[in-house]
Formats: structure tokens, C-alpha cells, sequence
């Protein structure tokens, strides 16, 4: 371990320096025009595995994206591990909330600040990174490892599962592990055994041809804004909570071992109103805040566009409006099941005068794993013998789709080690990454390859 | 007059080709960029006054845009017309909609396509032709009239109350004279004896510092879209009544004579449908569409925006989300008080967990008048001269606000001679102007001046 130790610290310039390269990409997944940098991104990738030292490294073509892959299979008896990344990003508007430049990477106050740092580029580079130092310094790896890197995480992963489901042979492991989510706070090492699903879809309200004038026929026409507002004010109560029939059937509640872990983790109400910026939390009364994080459903409007969007006044009925609509769904809710019932409440509210029409987007489902699996138990020694405190175990409120989708799939346990911090701002502007995590995780991944060849 | 209409017979050709010019400058007020065409279509306006045989020529430099006046004031023991237009445009969003550029006049069909083709700048035109027209042929005018056109009237006209306090001397009449409404339908000549008034505001409403991850925080924090919808769906019950306490409180009810004069225009339903294009008309019960459109309030959003508005998916939770709101107004109603009744609702149905921040906009009063002023009737009989039909008697339910502040200042009465149609497009893509109505104008307001001078 001394070894790899020294190699990675001897590198550590000409890697950040790799890092950089890697996230000036411009690979923003939900913007057709950016197709050109995916594929830049999908072939940096393939060059940056065979240097590693993986083999069989092949960019797979597929109806989408292309996916990513690479191994290294000679632990003969050993364990084999299905590394799960990706390397699309999101959208970078607000681009004139970001003090640098998304894709110009900089390094300030010891935290790197660029689009994809953290989420989810910064952490497929440190898998890579582990491979190289145990090769470099030992010669073998520990246990045999299958990289599969996916450009599509960020709009719903709508090509992975007929990737996976035709390439079952090529990715069947032992485990599934996925550096994709965060730790708790700085310092404190986490594994997230349980991350919400997601289904959502876009609603247009049309009504005139064309946009009119709201002084000739206002008040005879009904107003395509209008109409939409009073349609999405059906779906929450005042509390916040979902008033869609039969929304919450499904929702598993908390069992005492898991309210007990929660409890052990001590995230105070003041951090998440630091992180965020905002005065005051808000949501369904009767839950605690990690609760209504972790193991409740959400619905959430993530945009609303219709009429005059400039400076100043333009006095029009707009022909339409429109917004879209995502919701965060919990053990054991089902996304066809949810969508289906969020189209016909749609459908039921719809105002007078005008028509509704539904795109609907790509849905994951929720996903939960036991902690006291080896394969977790494995990753909880290695944060611990690098960061020197009890590893915390916790549920994530975010999505990664797919990893439901390698669970049904392949039936793989899956190890969700995140290195991220809660923060970093992904999806949003400054996303940024902390290099002390870097550094840590680096020595954490080394570290859990060998304990789960111990364990195993 | 036959010499008069053969002048404008001649220069038909040569006319056109000169408005083509004038439509081509893009004087769009309601969008800084265009301040340069602002300045450039009021010394247009400068040369095509001087040019038509009007004196004491001037462009009046103001705090916003400039306003451009001229006059011929040699009709002594003759009555004296205020001629009011105004020569900015509308924005020309959604750019994609229109069949030909909007600042690119075209003639098809024996339409004349182009922003501001007939909101107001080919109607102020016209005027300027006429004032040529009957100056060529006869020299002289048979009234005096004096021309007052502002560039800021699709903004609120900010500036010319102002303006006209100022130089009441300057603009002193005996009628104020505006060709910006519509008549009733194609071959039916319309005179409009009273327009709503206009008040609105932006709305804006803030949550987080930045735009969030809404998988990492939905569920905690209040989804600044969400509030807004929440907000503004307080604002009407389901048929599209107001329900601001007080609004309605002092709106006139309609004379008996004026409901008489209503049903004699016989505007259907269905011409209604066709102008926009909708499937169904909506509105308050108990009213007809013409009381909605003209004698009754309306509060429209005109613009609401929030979050991600590009293609695909961002699930995010947005730092603030806003709409612009506005109210046609009908006597008596007062804008700063329904404003303040507005402001007072918005404040009062605030969800929690947000702040909200609140922009006005410009305001106009509604203003009515007798349509047995004799400045009126003689219109009357100048259109039917020319149309060969029995004008008919309207209100509008747009706003044309510097009216009710002449009315205020100059304490004038107001001829509304439109020769607009009204599926023509104002504020829309594809604005455009009938010819037909072009040619039977130009001798329309040649005639009215000679009757105006007659019944004084």
C-alpha cells in the first residue's frame, strides 16, 4: 500500500493536470448542440482507461451516447467489481451566477471549481486513477474490475438498460460500485444504501393560435398561463405535501433500525439552511428533515415558461405555456405507476378552454440495499482506515437510475461510495469538488479493492 | 375633394414605397437595444411632417423617448385637431411565427405584413398624406391641426404626461384626434367612444441563494415555482372571475343605450373563435363577449418564467421564478388603487418559505365619452360618406392610455377614428394592415376635416 501511496503522490500534479482536460469537455448531456464534445468526452475516456491499464477498452456506439468500457480480469478467484460512472454533465444556465468559467477548471481555496467536478467526472477520474497506482506499484490488481461509463446519467440514462440488458455476459460481477453521490459532511465517510427514484414529464397548456392582445380579448379568451397555474396549484396543499389520489399508497414507512441510523448521523436543520441559502425549510409536517430528504416522495415544478419573457411589458394572452414536472419516488412506488396516476390528475383538473398536451421523460425506479452486505461492510473499512472515523450510513434523496436498472438486471449488490460533499453545488452554478477528498478518495479506493478481495 | 383623391390616386405607388420605409425602422420601445431606431423613426417622422406641407417642425428631445410635433395653423375661426399617433412597436417574439420578417414589409393578398403595419404606423401616416394630399390640391387645410407622435405608447407612455403638462400651450385644441383601435369588422366602419385603462406589475419570488439539486433538496425547502403558481392561482375561481377583495367594487354598469348600441353591432361568438384561433370562448358568466371584452376588467398573466426552460430535463429546484401581470381596467376604476388592492392580495396569499419582490408598471385610466359630440358625429358622416354604410359605435377593451391624460390636461373630447381590423395582429407575429381600409382612410380623414370645420 506504501507503494501506491507514493505513486499516486508523485503523480498528483500530472493528474489534476489530466483532471482539467477531462472537465473542460464540454459534455452536457440535455443539449443536442453539445453531441460532439460527448463524444470528445466518451474518446478522452477510452484513451485515459488503456492507460491505466485496462483492457478490452471499447467505446460502444449506441442509439444514444456511447457508453464506455474497459477491464482488467486476472484476479483469477477473486471477486469481480462493475465500476458505474458517467461522464455527462448538466446544463450550466445561470451561466452568469458562476464565478469561473464551467468548463475552465480552477483550483481556489483548495476545492476544484468546475461543471462536472464532483458530479460525476471528478469521481470516474479517481477510479481511474486507483487502477493506474495499484498497477503502477504492484504489478495486479486485487480483484477483477469492469469499468461500464455511461453520457446519458443527466437526462434519465434513456440507453443503458438495453446496453445492459444486451451486454449481460460483458458486465455480470459480483458487485456493483457506483462513486456518484455525497458523504454526509466534510470528514465523515458515508455509504448511501438507498437513493429516491424519478419520473416526471412536460405539460403544455395551448389555447389561441397565436399570441393576442390582452387588451382586444382579454376576458373572453382563457389565458394559456392562466390555466396552467391553476392546474399546477392542484397538486400541492399548503404543507407542501401531494394531493394526486393515491400518490402516497405505496410509501414503505421508516423502520426503528433506520430511524436509529438517522439519529447517529446529528445533520442539523442550520446546515441545510446554509447549504442552500434559503431562510427557512419547508415541507410535509410530521417528518423530520432527513425524512422528508430520504424517504419521501417529492413533486417538484423544475420549470415554467409562457408568454413575454423580456424586459418591461408586453401586454399578450400567449398561445401556450408550459412546465415541467419531476417527482422523487420512495420504496416501493412504482414510476409507471405514479406517472400514470399524475396523467390523470392532469387530465381531471384541466381548466376550461384550453388543451393539455404530456411528453413524458425517462423514469428510474427507487432503490434500497441492506448495509450490513460484505461488499458494503468492505468499503466501510477502507473510508475508515483513510479517514479515521466511523463510516455513516445514509439514504441519498437524489436519483441515479441506473443503478436500479444493473440491480434488476444483473442482480448485483450495490456499493454506492461517494465522495462528493453536500455543498458542491452539482446541478447548479460553481459546482465544485473538494481536493481533500480527492486525495482521500483516491487512497480509500485502493484501499477497498483490497479489503473486498479479503472479505469476499 | 375630387382633386384631393386624384393626388392620392397618383401617388399610391410612390406613398406605399414611402410607409415600406418607415415599417422597415425597428422602433421597438419596450427593448433598449432599439434606442438607435427609436431615434432614427422620429426624424424619419421630422422629414415626412416637413415634407407634407407642416410647419414649426420639431423632434422634442424628453427623459425617454423623443416626441415629434408639427403643425399647420391657418385656418382661421376654424376649430384646431390634436392628431395623436405614436411610432413605436410592439417586440416581434415569437421571431419563428412570422411568415415574413416583421421589419421587412410585405404585400400579400392586398395585405400590408409588417410590425406596426397598422398599431400605429401606418394609420399616423395615413394622416401625414392626408394633411399632403389636400395641402397639393387645395393649399390649404380646412382646420388647423397640430401632430403630437410619441415613441413610448407600447410601454405605457412613461414620458408624455409629462410632456403635455409641460407644453399644454404648444398642444392646446379643440379636439384630440387618434386612429390606434379597430374597426368592428371588415367594410364596417367603427367609431370607439371609450377604452379600458392598464395597470400591472411584475412579480418575483425567491427562495435558495442558487438553483438546487432538487433530488439532494427537494422535499425540505419550498420550490420558489411552486409558491408562484400557489399565488398566482389565488387570483381568479375557475370561470375567471377576479377574486381580489375590492376589485370589482367600483365598475360601472352599462346604460341601456349602450347595450342597445351593443346588440346592434351583432359581433358573433364564432368570428371571435376564428380571430384566435381558440376552441371555445371563457369568461365571466352572465356578461356577453362584447361586455367582457369592453365593459368589464381583466387581470391577465402575460409572462411567467422559472427554472430550466431548455429541452430535456434539469431537475432542479430554482432560485426564483416571476410573472408580469396586468389589469384592463373599465370605468371607474382607478389603477393606483386596483394596484394597491393588488399588491395587498399578493402580500395577504404569500405561501411560505419564499420572499416576493414586487415591480409596477406603467398605468393608464379607462376613459369614456359621449358619442353625440359633435366632433364624433362628424367623423360619422365622414366615414359613411366614403363606406357607403352607418358607422357603428364601439368601446375597446384595449388601452390606449395617453388618452385619458389628454383628456385630463387639454380637457379635450376624443375622436377614436381606427381603421385598424381586428384579426389584424397587433402585438402579434404576422401583424398586418388591410389596403383596402389604407385607401378608404386616406379619404375618410380628408373628408372629416372639411366636415369638422362644417359642424363647428
Amino acid at each position: 500500500m506504501e507503494n501506491i501511496h507514493s505513486y499516486l503522490q508523485m503523480k498528483r500534479d500530472d493528474h489534476l493536470e489530466e483532471l482539467f482536460s477531462f472537465l473542460a469537455l464540454e459534455s452536457i448531456s440535455a443539449l443536442p448542440e453539445h453531441h460532439k464534445e460527448i463524444n470528445q468526452t466518451a474518446n478522452w475516456l477510452s484513451k485515459a482507461l488503456t492507460n491505466a491499464g485496462l483492457e478490452n477498452v471499447s467505446v460502444y456506439e449506441t442509439n444514444g451516447h456511447p457508453v464506455v468500457y474497459g477491464d482488467w480480469l486476472h484476479a483469477e478467484g477473486k471477486p469481480t467489481a462493475l465500476l458505474y460512472g458517467h461522464y455527462d454533465v448538466q446544463p450550466v444556465d445561470p451561466i452568469e451566477l458562476w464565478e469561473s468559467a464551467p468548463f475552465s477548471p480552477e483550483i481556489r481555496d483548495n476545492k476544484l471549481y468546475a461543471r462536472g467536478a464532483s458530479d460525476d467526472k471528478g469521481q470516474v477520474f479517481m477510479h481511474i486513477k486507483a487502477v493506474e497506482a495499484i498497477l503502477q506499484a504492484t504489478g495486479s490488481l486485487p480483484v477483477n474490475i469492469k469499468f461500464c461509463l455511461e453520457g446519458e446519467e443527466e437526462i434519465g440514462s434513456p440507453t443503458l438498460p438495453n446496453f445492459v440488458e444486451k451486454n449481460k455476459e460483458l458486465l455480470q460481477a459480483d458487485v456493483l460500485v457506483v462513486s456518484d453521490t455525497s458523504m454526509i459532511d466534510k470528514g465523515k465517510p458515508t455509504i448511501c444504501y438507498g437513493l429516491r427514484g424519478l419520473c416526471g414529464l412536460e405539460i403544455t397548456v395551448s389555447g389561441p393560435k397565436s399570441d393576442l392582445h390582452s387588451g382586444l380579448f382579454g376576458g373572453a379568451i382563457q389565458n394559456p398561463i392562466t390555466a396552467l397555474v391553476e392546474l399546477l396549484a392542484t397538486l400541492h396543499d399548503k404543507d407542501g405535501v401531494i394531493t394526486v389520489d393515491g400518490f402516497y399508497d405505496k410509501v414503505a414507512s421508516l423502520s426503528a433500525e433506520e430511524q436509529k441510523a438517522f439519529n447517529a448521523l446529528e445533520i442539523s436543520d442550520e446546515s441545510l439552511l446554509t447549504q442552500t441559502g434559503s431562510k427557512s425549510l419547508f415541507g410535509e409536517k410530521g417528518y423530520s428533515v432527513i425524512e422528508r430528504l430520504w424517504t419521501r416522495p417529492t413533486l417538484e415544478l423544475n420549470g415554467i415558461k409562457g408568454g413575454f419573457q423580456g424586459t418591461g411589458v408586453k401586454t399578450v394572452i400567449p398561445s401556450e405555456a408550459s412546465a415541467k414536472i419531476t417527482c422523487r419516488l420512495v420504496p416501493n412506488q412504482d414510476p409507471d405507476e405514479i406517472i400514470e396516476l399524475l396523467q390523470k390528475h392532469l387530465t381531471k383538473h384541466k381548466p376550461e378552454g384550453i388543451d393539455i398536451s404530456i411528453e413524458l421523460f425517462d423514469k428510474g425506479k427507487p432503490f434500497i440495499t441492506p448495509f450490513d452486505h460484505k461488499a458494503i461492510q468492505a468499503a466501510s473499512t477502507a473510508y475508515e482506515t483513510v479517514y479515521k472515523v466511523p463510516t455513516s450510513f445514509t439514504r441519498g434523496g437524489g436519483s441515479v437510475p441506473i443503478v436500479a436498472i444493473f440491480n434488476e438486471l444483473l442482480n448485483l449488490p450495490v456499493v454506492l461510495m461517494g465522495f462528493g460533499l453536500p455543498d458542491e453545488n452539482f446541478h447548479a452554478p460553481n459546482e465544485h469538488f473538494h481536493l481533500e477528498n480527492y486525495d482521500k478518495g483516491l487512497e480509500t479506493i485502493c484501499h477497498y479493492w483490497y479489503e473486498l478481495a479479503k472479505v469476499w
